[in-house]
């Protein structure tokens, strides 16, 4: 369980600290993912079609308010965003959609301030954080390429949120990648897990789209690994004082980068990935030192010249910090008309 | 000497590779600084008065082609720009100078391609390296400001040219910081540093404004640090694949990161950096480990409880990647009223 929406002058997604899961307020993990009984219906929608408001005169741009509750905001890849592919990095895409999610809220009104809560969690002092987060590619964008990014929230349980986000080509208007996490509420005090209250999902209620579900969960399930299952360790790994916000939580693109230390150079320049699915188990410290462990799950000898790896990022003693799946293809093979790689289901949902 | 711009598609300020200084085409480094005779006077500055174009719908815009020789373009703080005291941090500063000099030559075409590079220099494969960069800060942003970055070129002597840097809040156009870089040309087979040829400095002759010098050199001596003479070191630094861009090169602003690293928290948290003075030695490589070393060279028993450091940043064999001096003033007895901070003489040119 990771990434507590901080909740100050200057909010960041970040990432998640110490967080137990309390048995009293849960019943079992399982329960979050299975939804607890709630059903998922469509609601919200109502049209406010504000097109192309530009909330100032700045470089961030609302582009749309495409209904009560969904936004579309234009991000610029700047010249610092992209790899060494020379595409704009993964750490890149989720800053972007941390950004939008917080724009979201902000935007629509449902949130009290620029953290993503609202008044019945501020009440509570509770604060938003990612226990799963699923990324699909199809295409990267590169330097000066605008994007637009649509978020919405939709259910996920009785005590969890989904944050979705689609990122288009401005220009082109096709998809080049989706993603969607699940966002459980925690106590930024007791750093525990919470149950919704009644009073909050009221809140939210009017807000969230069922209907457009863009990821299904994924529940094939992430091996743990060690040392003697892990193909690649990758030690001495500690975050900086750049990487860490406001609260003192570690940015969420910087797990993405320990991930990528994991995983050989060759791959990284010569593949790119194409999906991730990662559990957030647990945050660490601006002191922690850490370990990237990855494990081939497959190699290039298949026929479709893909590879894919299970991930794992741990302190020196072992305790894990999470767990992550991540799947790559070859750049030889890429057909860059990206809407060959968007499987004919999603569009139609897009 | 540090940061060339890189040549390939998606370019990126980046930082030195091994560069030597070739004694034959320079003489010393002192000629560099002392400019070799060349005088400082005022040339460009045909006006366009192409006030706030917006050069596509994206979120970077350019906000005034000021003169031939200068452009305005403006930044939003994302969410993810922000350091542990809510404010953008001293490297995103720098990712906005790279990324409005990059603009800078695209917008007004004196430059070929987007990395900076003249016509002249591509067929000779030349590309700008970063010598020195002098930042002056008075107030730092916040998440969600506008900022509107101006940039324009002057000489630095018979082989260098100074890029320079004015940041405002867009809202209220008072200053925030000031940068100036002394940067050289280096062939990018050859990695060594080249005199700049006579039809290169024909080239950019039209497009360079000398009468606007807003940063003088800096001339005090950064000592160099060793084991003795430092009062803090910070071991186990590395490039990650997330710092390096598609030359392979480290971002130039991850070595503030690495200078940041060698300052204690209790300064980080309490003091913000007032001014920096760099001096680029020669780049790290991927695999690199390094050491950031720090003295202090006053500390807050001062009467305007300013600290200032001497910094080095080195490979663990002790050869050493750059130096520097930063200094800082207690955010407690720092004034928001920014123009108290700006001095009179600044105030005049800016």
């Amino acid at each position: 369980m990771v990434a507590p929406i901080i909740i100050t002058a200057a909010p960041i997604m970040c990432a998640f600290h110490n967080v137990m899961l309390p048995s009293q307020n849960y019943g079992t993990k399982k329960g979050i993912k299975q939804g607890l009984g709630v059903k998922r219906g469509s609601c919200g929608g109502l049209q406010i079609k504000a097109n192309a408001q530009n909330h100032h005169n700045g470089d961030d741009k609302i582009s749309k308010v495409v209904s009560k509750s969904s936004i579309r905001q234009n991000f610029t890849i700047r010249s610092y965003e992209v790899d060494a592919n020379g595409i704009a990095s993964v750490e890149t895409l989720m800053n972007y959609f941390q950004g939008s999610m917080i724009y979201h809220g902000k935007t629509l009104g449902a949130y009290n301030d620029v953290a993503g809560t609202t008044k019945e969690m501020i009440k509570r002092n509770l604060v938003w954080v990612y226990s799963e987060m699923q990324v699909l590619t199809y295409r990267y964008p590169k330097w000066d390429d605008v994007v637009e990014v649509e978020t919405w929230v939709s259910t996920a349980g009785m005590n969890a949120v989904r944050f979705n986000w689609i990122m288009r080509d401005f220009k082109t208007n096709q998809v080049l990648n989706t993603a969607s996490s699940v966002s459980v509420l925690m106590n930024k005090l007791t750093r525990r897990l919470s149950k919704m209250p009644e009073e909050i999902r009221r809140e939210l209620e009017s807000y969230l789209v069922n209907s457009r579900i863009i990821i299904e969960d994924d529940h094939k399930k992430i091996p743990k690994l060690d040392d003697t299952t892990a193909d690649y360790i990758c030690t001495g790994l500690r975050p900086q004082w750049s990487d860490i916000d406001v609260n003192f939580h570690v940015n969420n693109a910087k797990y993405i980068s320990w991930i990528l230390e994991g995983i050989p150079e060759s791959i990284l320049m010569n593949y790119e990935l194409s999906s991730m699915s990662l559990k957030f188990k647990r945050e660490c410290k601006i002191d922690s030192k850490l370990q990237s462990l990855a494990e081939v799950c497959s190699d290039n000898n298949n026929s479709n010249n893909n590879v894919e790896y299970n991930h794992m990022v741990r302190f020196e003693n072992g305790v894990e910090i999470l767990r992550g799946r991540t799947k790559w293809r070859s750049k030889l093979t890429h057909n860059f008309d990206i809407f060959n790689h968007v499987p004919e289901a999603s569009i139609k949902d897009l």
